[in-house]
């Protein structure tokens, strides 16, 4: 409709949100200074697993300038937890793992809450702890909860002829994989700033992926309504999943503002927000694939055991998906999974990009690799053959509106020079030996999940100027969200991106949305941006018909003005008409409401049916070199081909890209959260080893542009799947150079050098 | 529709704001602290007249804690004003009248920016001073503004054949009526903090009568895009009139915090006020009238004088209210109207409740009581007769739906005791000497005067625990807006009003409105209100019905819930329904936007049509006692009638009527603001002397309840009705009193003991 070239659609443009935030000028919740402010610190169990058997605050109370302490003994009863209502903001009787928060203090300043935390006073009883999923599944095992097994949720399902299959194949390979947890490790750690408004309301602004989902907690947990909250987001610094419902961050800042009366701010320091984040889900996948003589698989079958840790969360759900999503990638009609969450007395694993997919395809793709040896042939080819094609559908009834996977296989390996570099690498000799691999990987956008609404609601307002406000409770965790809304409202009225502006979500004002999760922000609030723009737009063709007498069909929209298609200088710029809409007689605001929601289904119990919009694909190739005196891998180059559907701002997706595949270089290489005894030891910076600059090399990419019809101008989810297959990719890299299959996360110098000698021990067995 | 009986319509509730204002959690302007604010002054001229040769600014800013000083020459070359774009923000070149803006300060304290006003330099050029109308009248005099005459505006009109009614005329009367300006005196003084915000925006929290008209108004004084700026209302400790869109004091904040980048608050001390303030209009008004031998109006004459000040701002529209609006209430066809508004060297006079209404009412109100006493009738009954009906449109065109004028006047004299103290007070001796008298009103309800366009959008949000916000961009002052729509959605709803929440208006997020003037609110936003929750419930309904398969017809709304009308027990909680509204495929939340406009028409040069939906009407009756030694006029007992059409909050009403009272008696008998060659002699408290509680009788009131078609439920504007007949009231009674007749405000004992003189001396030469 739009007739006139600004539109960035497709255009690599900054972040609208990057001017703030280079000058400095964003306000993260750690930079909300209020009158009267307090800042609150949270004190948390030593112990895995004790009895609380008495707590002094006395003393903590008595230091000046302490205004609360506040323990189990003074928070709501309600329970809180995404599926299971099983937490309290603060224990009260017992902990279950080291890090779970028993009391909080606020006081006039952060260094007097810190000093008061060492004054209360907690008796523990110390109790035995569980700390691996093996001891809570023993029969004689008590359970983490009271009256409870430790199995947190379980799920069984068959589809095809599992058995059959097998039986059919030509190959049958089953191999063991351990995945670990990763910190969420983004650059601004939890913070919250609460305060009790003049009518008694709860303020709470957080750095949160969802304000929506954020409220409701809060109402749950502080056995509020929810009216009575308001919830704001502050600038969002990274979530990665960290920031979605799982943390107790903006629960313990509005239990210490509604006892206090007052404002105030809990900011974690770097140790804080590693022991009170959800790492994502460590799972063993012991995986079983048959394939005939051309690599096809013909039968799955998969059980895994994953650890939620102390409470459930959204562990439930991320085993789901790793269960189930990557089989929708194939056309093997024959799966079964077996897979059971444990309950340990260790911090709570949840919601991490990726969500599930990354630990899933770490196995089936090291898997592949591996049978593609064992058949003699290409992983590459094996991969193309499996691939699901757009139009069908999937053994769990996904409709694949559109897939670049075999575009993305071929652009990724291309790039590394698969052929000529496989080919070198197995000759390559001395200490330093080059590899290269690659792996796939599928995700979803958008997934109904949550009540039965995978939408979202845009507001588009036109001001009297001419230029536009969105209203949106998508949140922006820095992925793009505001430069997305603000790109499509700005193509569909033709204007410069300058002239919207996208507000930050509040409960108060904006629409109810899911928030930021599943890649589902692009797809559910880019397709509501349309549908609201379109509506502004009619508005204003509305009042140009009326007043030029002219059917709207001969109307056109370009250049800030609509204007007569036969005859453009019959024209009225958008402000003179929103000032004229709002300043006639029956007038009012051009305000409008526009919702999409996706055409999919919920899943019952059955697990059947089309549960997203969209699906992205993504392929990576890298080329390693393991240092076999030292056991050092080092990734020398990395491309992602990533299926988006359409690039809508290819400079912001390749920083999402970028970011996905350190983070994954992370996990394959470098970050472990070590436990001793159930407590976490090496909760910073120095000690937890998040790869910098050093450790990775000049990252290449691509798109692949497969146009879904549900997407808004074709677009899918850009910000998770690129994370997926760097962890596979790069065992396989490493296979390819030494030989040696590492199958437990990460792979450690430690880990390489003990598979090179057991190898070279087999092999003087062997001799 | 509601079907139980919890609706507070028509109940004595407390403002849903009292409750954080009396607890002191209420937030006004001057209790905004952010971070890094600054505080500004204005240096004002002492000059009524003068040339700026010069200012030196040098000391000023080397003052530590000084951030910024700005003059004429640092401001947008733009002029602001409501009409006539006459004014800049701070003076340039020349100062017009004494208390001009001529520079401004930004500073760390309070302190240190008013002792660096005292370090700026500014060398005058004392100029020739205009100080009354007569003077700017002349023809020789130079013109206050360069290139004109000092006519700020004219109006003309006549209708009827006015010289025929004058010669049919039993008797004619003319008379000289004066009225001063009186200063608004809300509790609160203006005050603004205005910030920048994280993209530059211009964000601007201040105490305003409308959101909307203050972003029009910044945007124009500082050549910023409407967009670029938000406007939030503080809580707003009264207006009157006196802060709708004539004041600089967000302008100057404003201009503070795009020069500095950081937070200003400017918050006027009571000087300050008093010298930023636009007071009422002064007008002289000659009134000639001519009567039948009933007391029937048969032609009226008038004249008006009326002074503007320096700048023009909305005296011209508060002219016109004088020159025709007191027409609409009699029947009289032949109406000839002279007003000029005129320019002089002193501070602007503009809005006031009243609004115009107040100075012709004064004027008309003692001639219909002095004629009376010529034609041996009772004023009471030459009201009555004259006074327009039901039905029927007036000389000007105007439809009155509505009217309780005669029952007003009834009520009011009724509880004076009319009848017995007439005769009493005519028989009374001795020093003090007791009277009564009365006068009759009426006002508009909306007025289409800005734009095309006097209606208002209300926005219903039904959240998941079916409480409901709120958002209208209608402000409340004091007067109780947030209570009238929170009434009114919750009996549409038939929830408690505790269950809805208005949240303050906000450009960014609230529905474009006019704001609180001209007594528009409550029949503009209570309309839009009902509008609006009826959208809601209807959501509700189409819900229900489709998950019940039953028709809409068979849905009723009572207690919270949704529910069948013949089967009562088949119901579903607002709550569940809001959730299920949201959480279901197709889903979203229920946000609704409801518009309503007037059926009225915008005057064109012909001033002539129905400019309001609805016309308010009040008498009032007063019992005064005059001390024939000092000349002291006390009220001893006061009754007003109102005709709100439907009294939806009989307490909140009667607190409008009282204040509106005391404002009458203030500036009949006390307030003025005195002028010494142009320069305001006593801004402050002390010395202007507003009627304190030992001034105020206990006063009485009662309301008549007209039920006009076009209101909320029946209801019309009450907050500015009552202000009208106090002073001619209390004229007529001094009259009735000591037979003296005093035709300039205020009624000070000077004047009264002149007149008593006079009239002695005049009987000694008659004698």
């Amino acid at each position: 409709m739009a007739t006139t070239n600004r539109s960035t659609l497709g255009a690599h443009i900054p972040q609208v949100t990057a001017r703030a935030k280079v000058l400095g000028r964003a306000v993260y919740a750690g930079d909300i200074k209020v009158a009267g402010m307090l800042h609150g610190k949270v004190l948390r169990s030593p112990y895995p697993h004790a009895r609380i058997v008495s707590i002094d605050t006395s003393e903590a109370l008595a230091l000046p300038g302490v205004k609360a302490v506040v323990t189990g003994m003074d928070t709501p009863r309600a329970m809180w937890g995404v599926h299971r209502k099983e937490r309290r903001i603060l224990a009260e009787g017992v902990v279950r793992f080291a890090g779970e928060e028993v009391a909080a203090v606020a006081a006039t300043t952060e260094e007097i809450a810190r000093d008061a935390l060492d004054l209360i006073r907690v008796e523990y009883e110390e109790l035995p702890a569980i700390l691996t999923p093996d001891e809570a599944l023993d029969e004689e095992a008590p359970g983490v909860h009271p009256g409870r097994d430790n199995v947190a949720h379980e799920i069984r399902f068959e589809r095809g002829d599992v058995e059959a299959g097998f039986a059919s194949a030509h190959v049958v390979h089953e191999a063991t994989y351990e995945t670990h947890a990763q910190y969420p490790g983004y650059l601004e750690p939890m913070g919250t700033v609460a305060s009790i408004d003049p009518e008694g309301r709860l303020v709470v602004w957080t750095s949160t992926q969802s304000v929506t989902q954020a409220r409701l907690r809060l109402a749950a947990a502080l056995e509020r309504p929810v009216s009575s909250i308001r919830v704001r987001q502050a600038t969002t610094g990274g979530g990665f999943g960290g920031k979605l419902v799982e943390d107790a961050n903006n629960l313990v800042a509005g239990l210490l503002a509604v006892k206090t009366g007052r404002p105030v701010r809990v900011v974690n320091n770097r140790l804080e927000d590693f022991q009170a984040a959800c790492s994502s889900v460590p799972e063993r996948i012991t995986l079983r694939l048959g394939m005939d003589r051309d690599g096809l698989i013909v039968a799955k079958d998969v059980r895994i055991v994953a650890e939620c840790g102390a409470y459930c969360g959204l562990a439930s759900e991320v085993m789901h998906v790793s269960a189930m999503r990557s089989d929708n990638m194939h056309r093997n009609p024959n799966v079964r999974s077996h897979a059971t969450l444990v309950y340990t007395h260790t911090p709570p694993h949840g919601a991490f990009r990726g969500f599930g997919g990354t630990q899933m395809l770490f196995a089936l793709n090291s898997h592949i690799h591996t049978m593609a040896g064992m058949l003699g042939l290409d992983p590459v080819d094996i991969h193309k053959r499996n691939a699901i094609g757009q139009g069908e559908v999937s053994v769990h009834g996904w409709q694949i509106g559109s897939t670049g996977l075999v575009e993305c296989i071929d652009q990724a390996t291309e790039a590394i020079g698969w052929q000529a570099k496989r080919a070198a690498a197995r000759s390559s000799t001395g200490p330093k030996r080059r590899g290269i691999g690659m792996a796939a990987a599928m995700h979803v956008s958008g997934n109904r999940t949550i009540g039965n609404w995978d939408g979202s609601t845009v507001v588009v307002k036109i001001n009297e100027d001419g230029r536009v406000f969105i209203q949106s409770g998508e949140c922006d965790m820095g992925q793009g969200a505001m430069t997305m809304l603000s790109q499509v409202v700005a193509h569909e009225l033709d204007l410069p991106l300058a002239h919207v502006h996208v507000l930050p979500p509040d409960t108060d004002t904006s629409p109810i949305a899911i928030g930021s999760l599943a890649s589902r922000v692009t797809i559910a609030g880019g397709n509501a941006a349309i549908v609201a723009a379109r509506m502004a737009r009619d508005k204003l063709f509305a009042l140009a018909s009326r007043q030029w007498s002219v059917p709207v069909e001969q109307l056109r929209i370009g250049d800030g003005a609509v204007f007569l298609a036969d005859a453009p200088d019959r024209r009225a710029t958008i402000a003179e008409l929103a000032r004229l809409h709002v300043w006639r007689d029956g007038g009012e605001g051009i305000q409008v409401s526009g919702s999409w929601d996706a055409k999919t289904v919920m899943h019952d119990d059955k697990v059947y049916g089309n549960i997203a919009p969209a699906y992205s694909f993504a392929a990576q190739a890298v080329e390693v070199e393991v240092d076999t005196e030292t056991g050092q891998v080092t990734v020398l180059d990395s491309y992602v081909a990533d299926d988006c559907g359409k690039a809508l701002n290819p400079v912001a997706i390749h920083g999402q890209t970028n970011g996905a595949t350190v983070q994954a270089f992370g996990w394959a290489l470098y970050e472990q959260m070590q436990l001793d005894g159930g407590r976490l030891m090496n909760g910073n910076f120095a000690d937890y080893t998040m790869p910098t600059a050093d450790a990775v090399p000049m990252l290449r990419g691509g798109f692949v542009e497969s146009n879904d019809p549900n997407g808004p101008y074709g677009a899918k989810g850009a910000s998770e799947t690129a994370i997926l297959p760097g962890a596979p990719a790069i065992a396989n890299a490493v296979f390819d150079a030494v030989g040696v299959r590492i199958t437990a996360l990460p792979i450690t110098p430690e880990k390489v050098l003990a598979a090179l000698r057991a190898r070279r021990e087999q092999e003087k067995r062997d001799a």
